[in-house]
């Protein structure tokens, strides 16, 4: 979002259309001061201001209502098969109990969404989704192949727990052991009648928990029990922080990929499995553009000039000299780095570490070298 | 949305997750002092407040930034096949350049989305689309069926010319052409070397056109060339009216039917020919409910007591007497009647007109009547 005053007039219209979250009357009453729409739901994404939320976050532990990871269910004896069929990563060592991080894919190769997997049974999954319905694409699937699957959206909404202190807040909480639960382990757990499952996940570079709570009549009496337990450390409201996610590398869903894009050119080819047997969407399309190559890359890029006041809400281009070579998708000034930094697409040629490119600012042209990812080594160690 | 200053108050944040419109600078300029998130893309909610340019719609005319209404195109051999295939409704008497309103279900009759169908060839069709991920769930489909289609989003980006004077601005803009054009019913045109289409459609009551800009570089210029058309007929900017819409008894996706609802729980069984030949997607469910009835019916309530300040931002249960029998979807003063109305589900033992029922409002409970629809009938003749 943009931090220009201008851009900060305009209000969001509540209304029915759009969700609200189990958590919505708490993240107004602390104070969240801008919205967005995540997956048909409001969702907080500041409270004191984006900066003020990041200092929170490095320096202490921070709540963040992100209910609008609305969860896609899938149960019933071909869950497990349906689940690989989606994406290209190998299941087959997902333990019940772990998570994965895992690429959608359409027949192009194209990304749907990039979820975090939970595996609850052995057909039983979720799918902790980015911002696309991927309730009516897998629905879509399941009525027109000849697999036995039941796919919901259930009752299901996550709170993020991140900052060094989440595992201080998470024990005073529910007790001793978080401190034993792996990275991208989950467990269930019932606090006082609150169903909820923990994830030692999150969409942060430092430590922290996911907090899926199974009930949402219950969402005001959860929010207040983590509040309490935080006081002690310091705990306060926020959101997924754009600064620190980009510091620490993390892509952002329709932000820094969408279905034009392809596992390959956000360099995580890794999570493609092209020779497993199992049949995926994409598969061949996968294949063949392992095979030819990628025509641009998402990079990092370091930014030159003043510390930037603004996100961009444009694509701003990526030049090499007179030659537009990419667009940027996120950029952010780092305070802890004291640079701009940012992501975006460059052609492959621009693409390795150290090239020297400008960035179409708003302001003018700004030089920018491309830096290797993250920009910050994320700390999640316990 | 609320009208209440409390709600006013948080912003919505800009940035490159959610689309812009063509239109969203044009928008920014000329004041819109709301917007919402729709399809992945930012939409203006309000410019003066929601019943001033209430008032701009019904006495004069309106230009609407629809951009959000994003369509899916579907081309290719088996397009008619395709399209027939996600709606009950039958398609084989709808010729080329004539649009229909459809239901798009799933395998139970659940509501996927209600776009607006334009047939541009006999295998050429766009879905002007409500708010849902319709491109992920007909890919998903065409990935999963042997029909030869090809499914893509367009560049092309809607307004809405709604209001008494629209034909007039209308006929000042491209020529007399529009008097002859039929209700539902569209034309390609050339404005100057700006590609539209122009449909005799919208989501009002009043007399208007839908205006389908096929390059979204040439926003900015289209938008002026209608304000400059509209400036001797008093052409105000404004969104979709809430106020209005509800009065001529038009229905919101996601706002007054979901996936969770059918056709004929929305009165709208008439779009279902079920003894059609023709495969589609729910047909046997659809038999299904036909036959053993709805619980549920969506119905009109008048609703007493004095001007409501607020849209409901809930869903306010109706009840009778004590028990609960249905929900608000939306609800809204209207200036022209001068009562309160408001839709919304019953359980159809209390779905006639003029049945006594009472809406669970913040402010208390307020008597209301079932209602025949449209509570004022809509006055779309040229």
């Amino acid at each position: 979002m943009s931090l220009s005053p201008d851009s900060f007039a305009p209000i969001i219209g509540f209304g029915t259309r759009v969700r609200k979250s189990p958590f919505f009357d708490a993240t107004r009453r602390y104070g969240a001061k801008a919205f967005t729409v995540y997956n048909h739901m409001y969702m907080p994404l500041w409270y004191e201001d984006p900066t003020a939320d990041y200092w929170k976050l490095v320096n202490d532990v921070t709540l963040w209502d992100v209910s609008a990871q609305r969860q896609v269910e899938i149960t019933g004896p071909d869950a497990a098969k349906f689940v690989q069929y989606l994406t290209p990563r190998r299941l087959t060592e997902c333990a019940v109990g772990q998570c994965k991080y895992v690429l959608l894919t359409d027949e192009n190769g194209g990304l749907i969404n990039d979820p975090v997997l939970l595996k609850l049974g052995e057909n039983h999954f979720w799918l902790s989704l980015a911002d696309s319905d991927v309730l009516l694409w897998t629905k879509a699937i399941a009525a027109h192949t000849e697999m036995d699957v039941h796919i919901t959206e259930p009752d299901v909404s996550p709170l993020q727990l991140q900052g060094p202190h989440a595992f201080d807040v998470m024990v005073t909480l529910v007790g001793d052991w978080p401190g034993n639960l792996g990275y991208f382990w989950f467990q269930e757990h019932d606090l006082d009648g609150i169903p909820l499952v923990i994830s030692r996940t999150g969409w942060s570079g430092q430590r922290g928990f996911e907090i899926y709570l199974r009930d949402g009549s219950m969402g005001d009496l959860l929010w207040e029990r983590i509040m309490e337990a935080g006081r002690a450390f310091g705990i306060a409201p926020a959101a997924p922080s754009q600064i620190e996610r980009i510091e620490a590398g993390m892509l952002s869903y329709a932000t820094d990929m969408t279905l034009e894009n392809n596992p390959f050119e956000i360099n995580l080819g890794k999570l493609c499995d092209l020779d497993m047997q199992a049949d995926f969407m994409g598969k061949e399309a996968l294949k063949r553009i392992k095979q030819e190559g990628v025509q641009q890359r998402l990079v990092g890029l370091e930014v030159g000039g003043g510390p930037m006041i603004e996100f961009n809400a444009d694509h701003w281009r990526i030049m090499d000299g007179e030659e537009p070579v990419g667009v940027v998708t996120s950029s952010v000034y780092s305070p802890r780095l004291d640079k701009n930094l940012a992501l975006g697409y460059v052609s492959v040629g621009c693409s390795d570490a150290g090239t020297e490119l400008g960035m179409e600012a708003p302001w003018g042209l700004a030089p920018c070298t491309v830096s290797p990812l993250p920009f910050l080594k994320p700390n999640r160690k316990s």
